[in-house]
């Protein structure tokens, strides 16, 4: 019962990420919910509308963190390929950091205006990406033979799938700098010596 | 009614893997497939013992066409760098060439029989091409400083991202061969020029 108050919204939101990338959100039920939380569903609406609330605010805590990246400083002077091979590491980084949230934005398929909206985002994330790939392509510094829809979809491929096999619990995980390195090396330098 | 007459062992199996991979093969009852065919339940039994001989032969002809890339000549003979890129073009295509087939085996989770083992042989064959990266790392031809089981995934996250964006209908589609050119030059010599 003193469980009960330790409640706040971001601890529900963890719990409910939790459910909804084990079932799938539409697998979902506010009483799913409430049972993994240990508290009644009343509680739960305590604290938001619905479980598409919780769906919005874990898809919006992975957006954030990826758009943010877009401004940082190094994503946004310099050259292009510079800017690129900073978001892609930085978005590396963030993955692993949001990982949960992260998982939960790319598996949304669309059913809700929620998950139409979140697919949306994220299609405006990729051409972001693209258009860095563009830039670093007419600046003379990225390989003019390979197509930059399909660099764009082969980089973040690679990128999203960390989310399938990254398990930050297992001691012998690579840590996330490890991965980013990785994955810069292998797209923008290739893994030939 | 005539249609029942056109059914082979090979197109109910097509109409199978595509029901499968719309609903998930959990999702899928013998009615969506009878329903998906046109044909009854028991016409389907006729053909098949249930769903699951269904899944096994879709599975199997993901596998067969995975692993006897792995034995053609130019996987088995010179430096393992250039076996590498031959099955990783070569996996590419065979991935676009059976992709609902492939695209169902990406998919599987695991709660059958038949499910456990198209993921034993999923990790049986990701063992023989980290293999052959091992061999390439030994040989002098790939970079040292990537993590071999890193590079591994993030090569098959490359590789099997295709199945969720490549759309053989669109008109605007790459080949088979551009794709597999652009995923071996990204993987191998990086996209940076």
């Amino acid at each position: 019962m003193a469980k009960r108050d330790t409640y706040t919204p971001d601890t529900l939101l963890a719990v409910a990420v939790e459910v909804f990338n084990q079932r799938g959100y539409d697998g979902t039920s506010m009483e799913h919910l409430s049972q993994a939380a240990g508290i009644s569903k009343s509680s739960i609406y305590h604290h938001v509308k619905g479980k598409e609330e919780l769906l919005r605010r874990a898809i919006s805590r992975a957006l954030d963190g990826l758009f943010a990246v877009l401004e940082e400083p190094a994503a946004t002077q310099g050259p292009a390929i510079e800017r690129l091979e900073h978001v892609t590491r930085r978005v590396v980084e963030v993955l692993i950091a949001e990982l949960p949230y992260v998982t939960l934005l790319l598996r949304v398929r669309g059913n809700t205006a929620t998950e139409r909206w979140a697919m949306e985002r994220r299609r405006e994330f990729d051409h972001r990406v693209a258009e860095l790939l563009r830039s670093a392509v007419a600046e003379g510094d990225l390989r003019a033979d390979v197509d930059v829809r399909l660099a764009t979809r082969l980089l973040f491929g690679m990128v999203n799938s960390i989310a399938e096999w990254y398990r930050p619990e297992r001691r012998t995980s690579l840590s996330s700098a490890e991965v980013a390195d990785g994955v810069v090396h292998t797209a923008f330098s290739g893994l030939r010596r």
